[in-house]
């Protein structure tokens, strides 16, 4: 069961073409995009309404979709507005259209009620599309259930050791956090004051000349998004107070749609807003966070399926999945309000 | 659910030897063919009533087939005929023996009650082995059930779609055709008369100097038969009254079987009077149909898949479904007094 | 259903190491093996209790195996001895612990009640570590269940046919034999007194110089381990009445652990007591045997293969199953013992 009035990531928006559709099974419906002559994104129901075929594989004709089969051709609302060898429509012949929305390099399809697809509710992934900031991207396959992607985002307790090989090196567990339940989220914030600068930011801000203070804050956003704001600012120059001028950041940006219950679609970016030019750096960085995050989807594939095989009955807590709890307490939330009200 | 009362293609009569054993399933049945010393097909159950092993991963010695577990030798009436070490047969050692003719270079096998198996019932393919015509053939395994390529077959509003790449250039859906329900099929007649003849006809001729009267014909049988009748004769020589001796024919023939529910194997020819010794012509024909029956293996397959997912409910009709509508009709009656008859 | 109050083989010895921990499913459980500093084998369920996933993904540290998702470390008797990040260990934090014990160059592990688990009742394989034998060894994955390889080798009578083209040339199910329910399995024997000896026994023995006493026992031992004892000595030596001091012996030696309900882990060996260093008649008889064997596997997964499609129903018994239908009331007897006992 999924939260079905909510944005799902359907792809990037250079997946989604104006002269070839685009499948995507999300929440375990088959989903077609294309796009109208003028760029606006379509997602219709990716099955003929006549025999079944999925409408991805026929082809775009002018502003409407042809079915690879008959030849019947739909609107961008989802309606058949042409049967080959026929003048009449006949009565219901129509695909499920979904709101579907471009925004922040990514295409967003509202899989819900459609009377309350309002794109202010589309989570912020602003550093994708900004001037300032630059991010390296990609793709995942993950076969495990979204949530299980989310506890792992929210948990920094697991990486000196999914990541001993990548990033491991910290215990960033250790360091004090707080954790605040939000109304459609979860924020967990640690700051390091005074302390000496990694030498990536070092090097970013062109040498601080001393101590910084750094921070490390994570940001879920019920269904299934999660950024990381991670920086550090020189020591006493207000960056916990929001005055960030004096320092350097970066956003590490997770966006994962359900394609099944036991698999998802798992976008990514790593955004930064210096060194904009670096080609080398954002080369380092992509192979960097492609490397690290690929450990983490294996892992979670191993625990789906172990999963599959076991059940979950026995688990035991520990203090590390306390953010982890209260985003999945959020969501049962949003979920119960979303079936039931 | 399958029709069982009916002769089914099993394989190419080459397919089918007397000196090693092939497996076939259909309608979710294993059955294991070979053939007599005097080259009589044999078709039984393909497992052994002793320990389950199929039986065509033994061998045939003399008239028998001989488990390749633990050698009991089964006649072609499907009984156990030898128990390795012991002089006894045990009560009940036999497996299900099928009736099984060969014809027109088929196999064909009865699935149901062996009391009524009548040769006389086998489909007429008698264009496959006739003197004065000749055949390229070949087989596909079609994901997908039968009906799905029986409506198709019947359909040809789908052919400037599907087939786009290959045939599809004609709009053979608008011309006017004849839809007649039969007792055991349905049969679809198409006359263009006084209009110039395709090229390959013409040239087969030796060029009919002129207009022709052209037919496309199809013919469905119950369950799972479809040939067509597609040809063209000089103009006003009679051919709408059965004289086609001043013209040139083509017959595309097509045999299903259902392996299971969703799956079926394909058994196709394309026959013709004319340049009976051309091989290349014959080459180009093969290739032509290949390519053809091909794409809508690969649709039907597509067809099928989504129906999984999502069934059937919600699909509408077109005018173009009518002929496979009246042959579902016509192979739902004959299934209703297979199974409660 | 399994037995469940039984040593099963989890692996060879050199397959469980200290440095490195190895999974194995067995009896539909996820096991994980490893061995303490000391050598001593370990196993525990390899689903770790915090978030499921295989222990057997992570790491040895010591004397303990942590998980490689938040580092948990669980010690040989399966409990949690450390969560990082914390001081306190959550109550229940542990992994089901099985007793295991390495004896006759395989891991073995009990899968009932630990209470039960007494070393004694390990089947006996001594001649894979005993001094005067050697044996080439192997593993199997066999697609099917364990039963019906219990059935393949206490019947002499399938091996003129799997085995034609490897040892099938004697007709052994001819020969005379007594068979004996025992206790905890089954115990077939063969005497052919006073006949030529074999080529590989007389070369082996030197020369027998006339003709032997040979003999082919084989023994079934409750839930899954059969042993062959195959051998001859110059005929009147007193080898029927136990001495074989004029004489030579193979051990076929076969143990089986059921993964799932339809397949299994076949680990066998070949062991002799002459030409003890002949590396060439050892890699010979490695290669018979794994030829052999091999061709069981294949026949025994297409035997699961039909079964699991048409089921057991209808199944007739010949003379030569009589020993494996007594293994199986042996096996039957057991079961019943260890689900209601």
């Amino acid at each position: 069961m999924f939260i079905r009035n909510a944005w799902y990531i359907a792809g990037w928006s250079d997946e989604v073409l104006a002269d070839r559709p685009f499948a995507r099974v999300m929440l375990n419906e088959p989903v077609v995009l294309w796009r109208q002559p003028d760029g606006t994104p379509v997602a219709l129901e990716d099955r003929c309404c006549h025999r079944a075929l999925p409408l991805s594989m026929g082809k775009i004709v002018g502003d409407r979709l042809q079915c690879g089969y008959h030849g019947l051709e739909f609107d961008a609302a989802g309606n058949c507005a042409q049967v080959p060898g026929q003048s009449t429509i006949p009565p219901g012949a129509s695909v499920r259209h979904y709101p579907a929305v471009e925004r922040h390099r990514w295409i967003w399809v509202w899989m819900g009620d459609a009377e309350m697809a309002d794109p202010a509710l589309i989570p912020d992934f602003h550093w994708l599309d900004t001037p300032g900031w630059v991010a390296p991207t990609g793709t995942f396959h993950l076969k495990a259930h979204y949530q299980y992607l989310v506890d792992n985002l929210l948990d920094f307790s697991h990486v000196q050791f999914i990541h001993r090989n990548t990033i491991g090196t910290d215990a960033i567990a250790d360091i004090p956090s707080t954790v605040e339940k939000l109304e459609d989220g979860v924020a967990v914030q640690r700051w390091i004051p005074d302390s000496p600068p990694p030498p990536l930011f070092d090097n970013a801000y062109g040498g601080f000349g001393g101590n910084v203070d750094r921070w490390m804050n994570n940001r879920y956003t019920v269904p299934s998004s999660v950024t990381f704001d991670i920086g550090c600012a020189a020591v006493g120059t207000g960056a916990a107070d929001g005055d960030r001028s004096q320092g350097v950041e970066i956003r590490s940006l997770h966006g994962i749609t359900p394609e099944t219950e036991t698999s998802s679609h798992y976008f990514w970016a790593y955004a930064r807003n210096f060194r904009l030019d670096d080609e080398d750096l954002s080369a380092l960085l992509a192979k960097g966070a492609h490397a690290t995050f690929e450990e983490d989807v294996i892992v979670l594939g191993e625990q789906q399926r172990s999963i599959n095989q076991t059940g979950e009955s026995g688990l035991v807590d520990i203090n590390g999945d306390a953010p982890g709890m209260l985003g999945r307490r959020v969501h049962a939330d949003r979920l119960a309000a979303d079936v039931f009200g």
